[in-house]
């Protein structure tokens, strides 16, 4: 049964409160507490002087309540003593202005100074808390992220260009810097791209930085972090029991600084932020992408390490609706979390975060929040056997790759590739098919997949377009967006033809593109039972070379050429789609594709996720605000109503049901 | 009878046309007229090097016509020399960038070589012109304002933040410096914040800063400019007859920086610029507002020190409708004003200011706008008796609260709650129910009125609460908008039921709330005779605690609980607001509320405002373009045109009415 | 007949590679070749060696196939190691951030160290290709332009102004800086301007420069190129021969930074870069406003350095439609271009122009643009005969100045006046009605045209006012949009009568205006004939003094009152339009005014541009996307299908048809 839990900052409250708030945490059934990140003030009030004490009581505290503790490290905020005396620390935004101290995140992951401070705290830390049975993992820092544009950064980036290249001869070759005439004669000539394709408020002086370079550096970014990871874990390890699990709290599918799929390797356990309502459609999909994005760093259940509780945001705020916490507490465990910690304990009375509402209001008082999770916990507990036995199980894979994004950020080139609005679209199609969805890393073994989707790739090398097509041949479906292999790992266009490395695969060459302004729309029709459907904003024209159409334009430059096409390789095939397509283009594609590829479908309604776990049991979501009704093809019970339903069963707004195929016998009694 | 009067600048004309131009002012029934401002160059063309003859010349050309002379202190623009001896007088933008010379208000408040230059050029000035009896009055610098983030500021911060708290801990613990480990161990060690929460162009950095100190900050930098306002009153006192009162003109109620309740005690007059074509909606009542909020500074009569007199604007000119400027005129003598200066005399034929079109155009020639002024001059004089014994009056007043302000502008929270639009759409809906209305601070005297309404007071203290709680116990009506309560002083949540230290009061619990996206609506049914309205963008979950219900949410989580609330307290009530209402929402709820306190509404047509005067007169301004029938309840003598109307009376676009009661005997005949 | 080529960067690709391009270049019927630009660290890898060793052997591989060169000077991309020698070349931001290494144009034009820089490199190429006769012409820098605000930018610009008004004295008095205090004592003290008349993030502190000073920069900027490009081209003329003809490619019509009128006197031939569908609105008169300013820079044919091959754009790319390619060089061509050089040969496979596709795909295989560019290229030499006699004719001139554009950059005033699109709008107004169309400088010699549009001239002097007099008094017409005459040469408001020096000319007097906000409209009916209309955004009252009225305002505070006015004057008129014209409007007008002037007509569909010839011919260009039908007015044979029409000629979408009238004795078989 999944655990839960709440983030407590026993530093922001009277001392004489602390035992109120265990008590009223063990009785809503919490069995987690995660403390300590942003305490560094109070770990450290002044250089050097030690603080644990309040701690010790406060750990001590949850015990007592049978509470578990979770320990941050505290480095997302340093101290303002600490800045005081390495103002250097501060990072350098994009536009050379220095990121203050009076926020968080203010710091520099490439700051030796810095870096010592960070070993300090954290060996103290871990030092302290080493075998403390009563501490069962740890979280370092907090939300990794942020470019830092600062000197420091940008000598570190030719250090680590030197790493990468070896000589200059070498990265000027790779680069293309005779492009512009921009060959470096010495490392220290490189400078830091500007902040992304934003247009500057004179014009005519474009920031154009050379895609190379600023995939580079986005690398470089992503890298900085997990060095700064690594030395806290070093930190750690060298110090705390191996049954305290080290992780950070990751921030979902659309963070889009680091490449998570490195970073995952070095932890013990996989974690996460989940705020379902921050995003800016409110989506069932998007919180479930990220969900399954996490999981399949590792292949395992994740923590949730913040999970949105009450109404939150920054300059506005959102609600959620009545009913939805607990529906999205279902979501993160249907996609596999084994807990959940509530953000936060209590709304903050002071600091930016006011507007984060906890568990209790500010006043302190247990009121609907608290009262709904206490009933959720026990609910939960009832549902414990049946969550157990049921991770998510997935036939079909979508793979997400940090590469392909980076290069997107460095060259848009036409809205309606977006990378992360791309995946998901192809995510939610094949979701509300009813199918089970990992969301993995290219490199990930791609055998256990009847469908293996590749919504975009634009970033591609032969070794993995080998791993490609060996899933093909050995039986796989792959389908492949458009733009595939438009770039090398140097973010360098191939000497050859499109999609570059994967074209035999495919069996179709890219002959032509057509970039539709203002996302203009092309319809196309099927062929051999494909729905017709609409690309928008990008088409491409393909000429067959051993593939053969399965859909073929309607209208403009391509009118009735293949718009789609399928190849047969070895006892699989590829799909190659030639243009971006919309959702319900996608439901149309999948709802031929998928059962092609031996899956079966669901008839789901509007709203209403469905994620098949093992058992074979099935979780129904309701994200709809009124009721709706999903046809089942067999006798159910509910395991969280404990109703049996035979032809259908009734979903009220926000509801959920746990369902799992009743026994003949019973069925028939 | 007002006076008018024009801003004239002799320093940018030939001395030869000063003569015509006195004439022409003359001619046209002027007898004021404001001179000096922005002339510090002419004053002082080199340093220590002083040059009054032109100004004498000018006043004396003035006095030999009938003209009085408000004198401006110039430091609105330091001259360029002064900037090049002190560079770091200018002021730095929140950016980190330098605002340069070549504009205007390119000083820096707190730093001390300019406070040293402002007193010796204001002495100088005062000394010269101290008994002249030409002279009527002072106009203080020009519109002050404009955020300066240097380092002389920041330490004046720090300098004021000691004085406030008196110490770091206290500092601490009233901001909550726990939070994200922002503790202080050296007043050096504290920040300015960052301009306000607006997202930074890298994203994650984001400027988020401690809403404690972002509030203390904005009262640091309105009391910069209260020091810097007293620097000059205490220069000028020190020389200066008490017969010439000083003031400095303010820029009405949107203005947002500068608490002009706390800066207007130390004025002997208060005086404002008047631009009722600048605001974005152009709407009567933002004009409307602006002048009872200036007028409530002091409850007495005020100077329109720059009233618009024809098309204006910044980037992109706006023109007035022929007769607005008339119709502006009449209002904002209705709205208490004992003066009206034009801004400008004669359109600029150089400097930024080319497009603010004057009384005479820049070829200097007496056109439309002219003649239309000496019209209007005689209109009023034949108004003279009228206008003389008559003052607006009220019997509702409006709360208006920069602290509240201030706390809206670092925490947003929801565009439905935007204070300034929310002021004015109670104010406008009370006005155009014929109500008469003043705009006071909370500390003001409440008895007076039968109806008080604080449509937005997130910031409160209990010495605050115990005067609403008086005035309503007394027998007043109080009207609570959403929010109220929801700070304290410091920007701190309370630690209490809200709306905190007025749950008693209005007999309720705030028990939830919901922050709407997209300022979506919800619909509420009226209980006893309330119509049925909407809220939008943000509504509150009520808990009656004494109070009833006065309307019902009719839709939403909130569904058939209570929307707003009455509570009798005492001889009087208080009504709660559990949302964000529109304009039409609240003239039903007013159209009901206002009748039971006692006050008698008006049926006005869309576009005409009506101001009760004493007399008991009453204004008519007819803002639309169309005419407009307005129904009278008795036979009432139309000063201005001099008719008599029984039943009622037609308004051409933008015309004008003066009414009073015509006498039985009168009526009769 | 026009010669066609490409752009080549020979340094960007494999050695061996070059002769198949040469070899494909020759065979694809393309004769010219444009190198170098870009290849200064190829050309000088380090200080002071040089390397032409390459360059050489590209010549003369590209000699070998009959490919005659364009050398590019390579000064717009510094290399790295001179910009790490001399780091303040790189230009200052109006933000004042540093515009860094790793774009191109990053330097300052009057930085010292630069011009010694550039002075030797341009040298040194100049004298290694002096008297090579495959070299026929240069092209210096590549597309100038960028506003620097450095220090030595002030310097330079307080030097500017020093030549410009000879004292200080004479500074302050023209640039009014009596006005808010800006009386300047000495030199050093003058700033340069902010970045344009944008809102800064922090409100109050506006970036509001003076008039005058904004629009000298502007002309200082401008001058700051054309002082650098003449040090280039004394460079090159000091040693190269006269054969060699000296150019710089230019940006067509829209670039509003440099005064390309001043700038052409200096070179031996105008050129320019053409990217038909980069422009925001893809309309067809675009480019062919472009190419007809260019052509009137010099009244000479013109060469296109860089014309649009395929798909493009820099954050997002958009592709044109089969056929455009073609059809965008016939207009090119129509409008006077004896020389079309595609950008570029083959797509880069690296830099920031990766999506500026070439006539080759970057995997070098010569594809669908490669084919069609060889069918261009026969289609045209079938052509070659017709095209030699056959320049563009114009009887109509289109005013166009960049005083005034620069003073409405300063000051936008109303979106409805904006300058590029007012000229846009009357240019395609009358090339719809078939006309032909010059666009000049309003210095250029008028006599040559029955008609003179000067849609936008708020800049004017005396002079320029004579010349149009002269113009109209001789027996021409000439239309005059609204805000004529309203500043003078120093940005100052004219102390006269508006339209200022023009109003006895026009016969009116300009009494008032009304800026609309919005852009609402205002309708008109029109007088003798002259068809309905609407003003839309700008309005002016107009008082007749000596014209009659061509149109009444049909509506608003001018109801009633003159819209449009016509005045006789000698053997010509002048016509005043009173307000911004919408297109529908101008060619209302324009289908009156231009037959009365003895122009004829056609009637043209919607898309299809008409370019009357020599000859007499005709292009018949159609830019939709669907077949469309003009009808003659007698039999014409088109030259491109090789058929004769009689009433109307069919055009397919994209197609071209050249005309040219049949002989009667043909006619009659």
């Amino acid at each position: 049964m999944p655990r839960l839990g709440v983030a407590y900052y026993p530093e922001q409250w009277p001392r004489d409160r602390w035992a109120v708030d265990a008590t009223l945490m063990a009785e809503a059934g919490l069995s987690v507490v995660r403390m300590a990140e942003f305490s560094w003030s109070r770990l450290e009030p002044s250089p050097g002087e030690l603080d644990f004490g309040w701690l010790d009581e406060a750990i001590e505290l949850m015990a007592k309540n049978g509470l578990d503790v979770i320990l941050g490290t505290p480095t997302a905020a340093p101290p303002a003593w600490l800045i005081e005396q390495h103002p250097e620390i501060l990072p350098m935004r994009a536009d050379g202005r220095v990121h203050p101290f009076g926020n968080r995140r203010h710091y520099c992951p490439n700051n030796p100074d810095y870096q010592q401070a960070t070993r300090e705290i954290v060996a103290a830390l871990g030092q302290r808390y080493r075998s403390d049975e009563r501490v069962i993992g740890w979280q370092i820092d907090n939300e990794l992220g942020g470019r830092c544009f600062c000197e420091v950064c940008r000598a570190a980036f030719q250090e680590w260009l030197n790493d990468r290249y070896g000589s200059l001869q070498a990265l000027n070759e790779s680069w293309g810097t005779a492009f512009w005439s921009q060959t470096y004669s010495s490392w220290s000539q490189i400078p830091l791209p500007e902040g992304g394709p934003v247009p500057l408020p004179d014009g005519f002086l474009r920031a154009s930085p050379n895609p190379s370079l600023a995939l580079d550096f986005r690398r470089f970014v992503s890298d900085s972090y997990l060095r700064y990871l690594q030395l806290q874990l070093d930190a750690l390890r060298a110090r705390v029991e191996p049954c305290q699990p080290i992780t950070t709290n990751l921030m979902g599918f659309r963070f889009p600084e680091i490449d998570y799929h490195a970073l995952a390797e070095s932890l013990d356990a996989v974690s996460w932020d989940n705020y379902p309502l921050l995003g800016r459609d409110g989506r069932w999909s998007s919180p479930a992408l990220s969900a399954d994005a996490m999981r399949g760093l590792k292949d395992a259940p994740v923590w949730v390490l913040e999970q949105q509780v009450g109404p939150l945001g920054w300059e506005v705020v959102r609600s959620p609706r009545r009913g939805q916490m607990r529906l999205c507490t279902y979501q993160a465990i249907a996609h596999g979390a084994e807990l959940i910690v509530y953000f936060r304990w209590r709304t903050a009375r002071y600091g930016t975060e006011q507007n984060w509402h906890g568990v209790l209001a500010s006043d302190g008082w247990p009121g609907r929040r608290y009262r709904e999770l206490a009933e959720l916990g026990r609910e939960l507990e009832g549902l414990s056997d049946a969550l157990d036995g049921s991770a998510p199980t997935a036939e079909v894979a979508v793979l997400h790759d940090y590469d392909s994004r980076f290069a997107l950020q460095v060259q848009p080139t036409n809205p309606a590739l977006a990378y992360e609005d791309t995946v998901q679209r192809h995510y939610e199609a094949l979701r509300r098919l009813g199918l089970g969805v990992d969301v993995i890393a290219p490199v990930h073994a791609l055998s256990p997949y009847r469908l293996v989707v590749a919504p975009s790739l634009p970033v591609l090398d032969p070794a993995l377009a080998e791993s490609l097509r060996a899933y093909a041949k050995a039986g796989g479906c792959l389908v492949l967006g458009p733009r595939a292999g438009v770039r090398d790992r140097c973010n360098v266009v191939p000497e050859r033809a499109l999609p570059a490395w994967l074209d035999e695969l495919a069996g179709v060459e890219v002959t032509d593109f057509a970039s539709l302004l203002d996302e203009r729309e092309v319809r196309f029709v099927g062929v051999d039972g494909l729905p017709a459907g609409t690309f928008r904003g990008w088409v491409e024209e393909l000429q067959l070379s051993g593939a053969r159409a399965l859909a073929l334009y309607a209208e403009g430059d391509f009118a009735e050429t293949t718009a789609i096409a399928s190849h047969a390789v070895g006892k699989g095939r590829v799909v190659y789609l030639g243009g971006a397509a919309e959702l319900e283009t996608l439901l149309g594609i999948y709802g031929v594709l998928a059962p092609e590829a031996g899956l079966s479908l669901r008839d789901l309604p509007e709203g209403v996720e469905a994620v098949p776990l093992e058992g074979p049991r099935l979780f129904l979501l309701n994200h709809a605000d009124e009721e709706r009704v999903v046809a089942l093809d067999g006798p159910r019970r509910d395991l969280v109503s404990g109703t049996t339903a035979a032809g259908s069963v009734r979903l009220a707004p926000f509801a959920v049901a746990l369902l799992e195929p009743v026994p003949a016998a019973v069925e028939s009694g």
